[in-house]
């Protein structure tokens, strides 16, 4: 038996949980016995019963004793009490297919280098503002913990509102739906707005994630080359002739993967096509806030005529509190609450009112203008270091997550480079995932912000030279 | 102008946010005119910049100054900083439609009498455990505001995998997926699971928010009608004889809207059933901490080889936090997680672990069983004062939120009874929307957490004796 001290900073029960935590897990207390009586094990350390109640409790609630009613305690059998997790295995590394991305890269491990990713290191996020809005919350948590507003916590909308007006967007609360980040965004309006079997356009290269989600929903897709400016706009044009598109889902700004931002002759080129041809445009602008200075957006333009706008916090506070939004117009946005309602209900008030208070503080403003300073050295250092590697840049976009590169070689196989990347714990982001087709590609995308490491760089110069 | 006061309780931040607030609000500061300077206001205040500055940060963040660059401070024009939203229109009370539940009912009013709702109150939920929760959290953020795991946050699948246990359903935790609520569970099932024009059998009545979301996806739904012991095997059979369903998707204990739970004996039909004419069963058991005593489970009995369980959170710890799961066999579950991740990314840390945070704290236990004990009283009580009230009941759950009753005489149109009482502020659920093919239904679902209520049962009575 262990011995309590009252005068230990660990509180009491913690002291019993612990010390009766190795008595089971070493066996002396063996699996199926009676455990000690509440009150026999109470006046044994001569500490009030209540105390013992809750240590056994939570003994309980961790499955190291059962509660048999009327019987007491027992310690749980051992196939319970020890069920560890089977050990996580990493996918094969010859298995770098559209999906590695997304089943793969998200079970983050120290010492990796997560070269290719589509993410800010959790670091370079406002911690401390996170949990400052957290205990703010845990004062006032009334009305969190119930189902919230379909359409999302109205203050975050009327924040939006705000936000939005500066971008020239006119979109009052009720035209704002609130979603578990730009994904659900996406999804409910490509349920909403497309059949299997349907055309749609897409950025070629784009979003690895959205193409996969299109695909899985039987769509045809057709990619629109990309350029530094936009899309290439004499062949969405071409493309016009040929294909009816239900919608065209594109990244305005820093777009992903290539850090492209349409100028203001794409814009009004693309919307002039649109109304013309008769097809929405999904503008995904999630990486709005990592922009420096204003930019030219696609809604602000068509004021949510033609133009569904999609947007996200992940960039400016955080990705794991999953809180984007979708603007449209009256009919088509009430359409999605629908969709969003029978899908997964309301969203959680939790993680919105936590984005709504940070927004409110005024440090986000200085935050994210340190954000995009850091950016945009880390895009000027891992320019030079790639340019150094041998590598050529599709442009050098100055701002934001992405740089878009390939070896001066063009015959290197990039995805077996990723494979031999893989193999040494590096994550790179070979160019046939942000394909429509997943047509191979002599393209990788870059996220300055996790290329600050020579490992990375000792590795990418000796790929880049070596011959196959 | 308004005096700082340096010795009261409020922070002289919040007191310039205040009165600068009430200046412009009340156009003492006038729109469209340029602010005071951050060093001019804090000379004159005899305060430091740094106080304005942070002051005036949060005046921005809320939409009443604007900052333009190196032409310091304006009061916001009038028609931004005043946007406020439009009032609410609460839907046509003609309007009772299957998506009544759904679109109107979230928007939770004071005075109001959710007699027909699916929820809790949230003064019924243990309020102070998720604020305890919360404020842990806030001391250890790291690692709550990045993407989480694809599966969902590992501790609490482990805790997932000892709560089976006591179910007696073996799923480890890799084969246990953490979903945005039960309903996203639910969703992904269905996506991956069946196409547009399939054939799935459901509950009759059953859950109206699922039923919505099987015909917007354009299923072929048949009803299998439910007794207080199950779904009637007998009708089962003669409809397998005429129907190939892909699923059949059923709600086992303390069933939505009836509070009906499976016998061992039903439970042991349906399982015959869909071994002999081969399909999958969806063993919807969200309201599983709501059982007295130990329950019988489709997933226990069958071990998931045909039978896919998804749970909940909802109800043991609070529907806002939007935390369920489903358990599946390996390979349908990585299909699931793939579903998922496509959809909407990773669903959030922050929730996954306030979760776990309180289902390891002996309290939840105790928090159980008070809240079954407090449902059963309700339970009691509603049915004696639905008696009185001329109501026939389909018979005594004596557990969990619902019962299924309806007027003595059955030509009351329970519709027109609802659009009746939604007029004095009381939500009804009538029976249709909770029917495969929204026929019209002499039933009601009452929820006993909500009706302990006079002004209710005096409506009740009035309006079943009544003559239309």
């Amino acid at each position: 038996m262990f011995q309590l001290d009252p005068n230990a900073s660990e509180p009491l029960v913690a002291q019993i949980v612990n010390g009766l935590t190795r008595c089971i897990r070493s066996r002396q207390w063996r699996p199926g016995s009676r455990a000690q009586s509440i009150r026999e094990f109470a006046r044994v350390q001569g500490i009030s019963t209540s105390t013992v109640v809750e240590a056994y409790d939570r003994l309980v609630a961790a499955g190291l004793l059962t509660a048999r009613r009327g019987a007491g305690f027992f310690v749980a059998e051992a196939g319970r009490a020890d069920s560890r997790p089977p050990a996580q295995s990493r996918m094969d590394a010859s298995a770098i297919s559209t999906d590695w991305l997304l089943r793969d890269i998200y079970e983050q491990r120290e010492g990796d280098i997560y070269a290719g990713c589509g993410w800010l290191p959790e670091s370079w996020h406002d911690l401390e503002a996170v949990s400052k809005a957290m205990r703010h919350l845990a004062l006032h948590p009334q009305g969190s913990i119930r189902y919230g507003h379909p359409k999302g916590f109205e203050p975050l909308r009327q924040q939006l509102t705000r936000q939005l007006a500066d971008l020239e967007v006119e979109a009052p609360p009720a035209q704002i739906l609130l979603t578990l980040g730009a994904s659900q965004a996406l999804d409910l309006i490509v349920r909403r707005l497309t059949q299997p079997g349907d055309t749609v356009f897409v950025d070629d290269p784009g979003y690895s994630n959205l193409l996969s989600a299109l695909r899985l929903r039987g769509l045809n897709l057709v990619g629109v080359p990309m350029t530094p400016t936009g899309p290439d706009a004499a062949v969405l044009e071409a493309l016009l002739e040929q294909h009816r598109p239900q919608l065209y889902l594109t990244n305005t700004q820093l777009h992903n993967p290539t850090g492209a931002s349409y100028s203001a002759a794409a814009a009004f080129k693309v919307l002039r096509l649109a109304e013309r041809h008769d097809f929405l445009v999904v503008e995904d602008n999630v990486s709005a806030d990592l922009v420096p200075g204003r930019a030219f957006t696609l809604a602000g333009a068509d004021q949510l005529k033609r133009v569904i706008y999609v947007g996200s916090f992940s960039k400016s506070i955080a990705p794991g509190l999953r809180v984007g939004f979708v603007a449209a117009e009256p009919g088509l946005l009430d359409e999605l609450v629908y969709h969003k309602l029978v899908s997964g209900m309301s969203t959680p008030v939790i993680n919105e009112r936590l984005v709504h208070s940070i927004s409110l503080e005024g440090h986000v403003r200085k935050h994210l203008e340190h954000l995009r300073n850091r950016l945009a050295k880390a895009q000027e250092r891992t320019c030079r270091r790639l340019e150094n590697a041998q590598f050529k840049l599709f442009f050098e976009p100055g701002a934001g997550m992405f740089v878009w590169a390939r070896p001066a070689d063009p015959s290197v196989d990039t995805q077996a480079l990723a494979q031999a990347a893989l193999a040494r714990d590096i994550l790179l982001a070979p160019g046939h995932l942000f394909r429509p087709d997943q047509a191979p590609s002599p393209w990788l995308r870059f996220n300055v912000a996790h290329c600050d490491n020579d490992r990375l760089f000792t590795f990418i110069e000796a790929a880049s030279t070596a011959r196959p």
